[in-house]
C-alpha cells in the first residue's frame, strides 16, 4: 500500500480526490486528506475505504510531523505560502512532494536540500501555471526536435463561465478567488517584448490595450497582458524569441467596461472609504465623482466617462445595480477593491448548475530551413457544475497525475521542479486527453506580433 | 549678542540668510552657518562682520553638540527627515528651534519633552507649509471673533513661472524640486469633502478634474487636488465645514497635457527600464506604445491618446523633443519618473535672469447672522532673479521672522507648535507686507462648492 497524503479539500482539490480515489485500488493506494475542517475532508472522500480525512493544522507542529512521515508522497493543495513549511518537513523526512503554486523564492532555496535528500518538490504542475508549461514546451520541443527556432511565444489563460451559463452582458462570472480578479494587473507596469522591443503598459491602460483571438467552435476573446511575460524567456529557454507576451483571456468587451472601473478609482485596495458600512451602491459610486447640486450621479458618471446614452457599457453598469441608493454596502472599514467586489458578486456568483471554463491559447512563430511558420494551439475545458469544475479539473489532475507518475518510478528528477522535462510532461498531457484536455494545434502563416489584432 | 544657528545653506535659506544679517547689527545677532559645504555657507555670509560660515555635518555628533549648545536658537533648513537629530539636541540643550517642513510623527513625540524644557519647536513656518496656516487662520479667526461659522475652506498654492519669463507652450518652469512635480498625486488616492460628502480620486483621473480660478492682474489658474485635505479640519478646527478642499495650481491646460504622461504610464517610478541609458527620447516614448511594424511613433501616440492634428497638446508635446531619435538619456538603471524628469529639465529649467511666481489662492465660506457669505484671498510674489527667488523669499522670511519673535520673547509657547495662534501669525503677516507678500481679501457672494468651475 503507497501512502499519499492530500493537505487542503477546498474546491481545488475536487478532481484530484476524485482521480486518486478512482485510481486506489488498482494502483494500491491509501489516501489521507487533511483540512482544517474535517468535515470538509469527510465530504471529499465519501466514505471511500482507501481514504481517511483528518484534521490538519499546517501550524501544528506535532500533526504536520505525524502525516508527512507516514506518507509516501505529500500533495499540498494550501494557499501558495503555506508551502514552505509543507516542503521542509518533506526534506526532513525525504519525502517527495506536489503543489500547484508558483516557486516562491524561499522554496527555490531548498533545491539544494531536496536533491542532497534524493527528493522532488514538484511545483507548477496544475493549470496556469501548469498545463501551460507543459503544452507550451511540448510544441517547443518539437519545433527544436526538428531543427527550428521559436521567434515568438504568446499565452493567454482565462477562467470564464461557459456559454450554457453565460446570461450576463459582461459575459463573465466569478469562477476563482473574486478579489484576485478584482485587483487584477495592480502593483506595477505590464512588461514584454514585442519584435525585439521592451515594451511597457501602465494599469490605467492595461484594459484598454487588448489583443483578439479565435478560438474554433467558441468564437472571440480578448486578453490583457499579464505583468511579467520576461521570465518565461529563461525558463523556457526562449533566447532568440523577439516576441514574449503573457494575458488574461476575457470575452470581448470585458476590458473595455472594466476598465470604468478602474479609471473611477474604484479597483483601488489602499485605503479605507469613510463609513463604509453605512454607505448604500450610489453612494459609494457618488464618492468617486465630482459634487454637484442638482445634476445625479448617473449623469456625473456618463459625463466623467464619456458614455454615450446607447453605449452597451452603460447597460453593463446598470446591470451592476451600482446606482441603488437602498442596497447598502455593509462592511466596515473597506477599501473600494473590497466594496467593488462585494457588488460584482451580487451579480457574478455561479449558481451551483453553473458551468465554468477555461480557455488557453498559445502561439508559437518558428523559423525552420529559411522558413517563417507559426502555430496555434488552443484548449478549452467545460465543467460541469459547481462541484465539478473545469478549473478544479484542470488544476486537480496534472497534480494527481504528476503523483502517480513520482510514486511510480517514472520521474527521477530531484529537487525543486516545474513540468517543463518531456518526461513529465509527455505522459500527463497524453493521459490528460482521456479527461477531453486536449489541444487543438494549427499551422498557420507567420503573423510576426500580429498587428492587425491590436487594440491600442 | 544673541547667537543663531542656521543649518543648511541651501537654496532656500538665501532670503532668510538675507534678512538676518540685515538685522544683525539693530537686533545685535551673530549668525553661524552650517553646510556640508564650508564654501556655499561662505559665499551665503559674504564676509558679513556678523556672520560666521561653518562646516557642518549633521551626522557628526561633537559637531552637531558643539554648535546648538553655543547658539540662542536654532533653524533647520535641512531636508524634512533631519530635522529630529536637531530637534533631540535642542531639548537637551534646551534651545528653542524653527524648521519650515511638516511635523512629522517622530517630531511630534517630542512634544511633551520640549514642553518640559520650557522650549519652542516651531514647525511649518514658511510657504505651504507656513503662509498658507498664517493666512488661513487670520481669515478664520476673524469671522470667528464676528461669531461666523466657516463652512467652506479651499486652499491652493502653487510655485510658477513669472509672466515675464514665461515662454514656453506649458506656461511652467521647474521652480523647485523636479521630482516632486513628476511624483506629484501618486502614493493613493487624492481625498477631500465637498458638501459634506467624502470624495476621491485616483491618480489616474487626478488631473482632469480641475478646478479653475482666476486672480485678478494675472489672469487664470487651475488646481488639482492634493493627497489629503482632510486633516486641516483637526489643525484649524473646521468642525462644522462641509467643504475641505486642498489643491496645487498651475497655468490652465498644464494639467490635461500632463495626463497624458500620466497615461502613458512616463510618471511611474516603481521600475528601472531595460537598457535605459542608452536609449533614445524616441525609443523612451515608444516604450509605452504598442508594437507597430510600419506605423510612427507619433502616429502611435496621437492615437493612443486620441489627439487631433490641430490639438495644442500635441505642440506641447513637441516642444519637449520627445519623438527625437538622436538624444540619448545617459541615465543607468533609470524609472521612467526619473527619465522624464531628465526629459523636462532640457527644457523648464530656469535661466539665471529667469523669475519664478508664487500663488496662493484661499476660499472662506461662511454663514453670521443667518446668511451666507464668502471671502477670497489672494497672493502673488514674483522673485527677483535665480538667487532671490519667490520661492526662497517665501520660505525664508516667515522663518527668519519668527526667529527674531522667538528670540525677543514676543512668542511664549512651548512644545511642538505650528503657526496658527494669533501670537505668532499677526507680527509675522504684518510684517511680510512690508516685503510685498500681501493678501487681498474679497468679499463674495456664497458660492458653495462653485459648480460652475467644476471641470471634470
Amino acid at each position: 500500500m503507497r501512502h499519499i497524503l492530500i493537505i487542503g479539500a477546498g474546491r481545488s482539490a475536487t478532481w484530484l480526490i476524485k482521480y486518486l480515489l478512482e485510481k486506489a485500488e488498482t494502483e494500491n493506494l491509501h489516501i489521507t486528506i487533511g483540512d482544517l475542517s474535517e468535515e470538509l475532508a469527510a465530504k471529499k472522500t465519501q466514505n471511500h475505504p482507501r481514504a481517511t480525512p483528518v484534521a490538519f493544522d499546517i501550524h501544528n507542529d506535532e500533526q504536520r510531523s505525524k502525516y508527512i512521515s507516514g506518507a509516501d508522497i505529500v500533495i499540498s493543495m494550501l494557499p501558495a505560502s503555506l508551502h514552505y513549511e509543507v516542503a521542509k518537513d518533506c526534506i526532513k523526512y525525504k519525502k517527495n512532494m506536489v503543489t500547484a503554486s508558483y516557486v516562491s523564492p524561499a522554496m527555490m532555496e531548498l533545491d539544494e536540500q531536496a536533491k542532497e535528500n534524493g527528493i522532488i518538490l514538484m511545483n507548477e504542475i496544475g493549470l496556469d501555471p501548469g498545463i501551460d508549461h507543459m503544452s507550451a514546451m511540448s510544441v517547443i520541443d518539437s519545433i527544436r526536435d526538428k531543427g527550428g527556432k521559436v521567434l515568438l511565444f504568446e499565452s493567454f489563460c482565462g477562467g470564464l463561465v461557459a456559454p450554457e451559463s453565460d446570461n450576463n452582458l459582461w459575459n463573465y462570472k466569478f469562477t476563482w478567488n473574486p478579489r484576485n480578479v478584482v485587483l487584477a494587473g495592480q502593483g506595477g507596469a505590464a512588461k514584454f517584448i514585442q519584435e525585439g522591443k521592451f515594451k511597457y503598459i501602465p494599469y490605467n491602460k492595461l484594459f484598454r490595450r487588448t489583443e483578439f483571438m479565435e478560438v474554433e467552435g467558441f468564437g472571440r476573446f480578448e486578453g490583457y497582458a499579464n505583468r511579467d511575460s520576461l521570465k518565461y524567456k529563461g525558463v523556457y529557454g526562449l533566447d532568440d524569441a523577439l516576441t514574449l507576451y503573457r494575458g488574461t483571456l476575457r470575452r470581448v468587451g470585458f476590458s473595455k467596461t472594466w476598465n470604468m472601473f478602474v479609471q473611477l478609482g474604484m479597483t483601488d485596495d489602499n485605503y479605507v472609504m469613510e463609513d463604509s458600512e453605512n454607505m448604500s451602491y450610489r453612494d459609494f459610486t457618488n464618492a468617486f465623482l465630482p459634487y454637484h447640486p442638482t445634476d445625479s450621479v448617473e449623469l456625473k458618471l456618463r459625463h466623467l466617462l464619456k458614455i454615450e446614452q446607447d453605449d452597451i457599457q452603460w447597460d453593463k453598469l446598470m446591470e451592476l445595480d451600482i446606482f441603488n441608493p437602498n442596497k447598502k454596502v455593509g462592511l466596515a472599514n473597506a477599501t473600494p477593491a473590497q466594496i467593488l467586489e462585494k457588488i460584482l458578486s451580487d451579480k457574478w456568483t455561479l449558481s451551483q448548475e453553473d458551468k465554468d471554463m477555461i480557455v488557453m491559447y498559445h502561439k508559437f512563430g518558428y523559423e525552420l530551413n529559411g522558413e517563417r511558420k507559426q502555430i496555434d494551439a488552443t484548449m478549452v475545458c467545460i465543467g460541469e457544475n459547481q462541484t465539478y469544475t473545469a478549473m478544479a479539473k484542470t488544476v486537480g489532475l496534472p497534480v494527481a497525475m504528476a503523483t502517480l507518475q513520482i510514486l511510480n518510478g517514472n520521474i527521477n528528477l530531484t529537487g525543486v521542479q516545474l513540468p517543463i522535462h518531456k518526461e513529465i510532461y509527455q505522459p500527463i498531457l497524453k493521459e490528460l486527453e482521456e479527461f477531453g484536455i486536449v489541444f487543438n494545434e494549427k499551422e498557420t502563416k507567420y503573423m510576426g506580433y500580429n498587428p492587425q489584432n491590436v487594440a491600442s
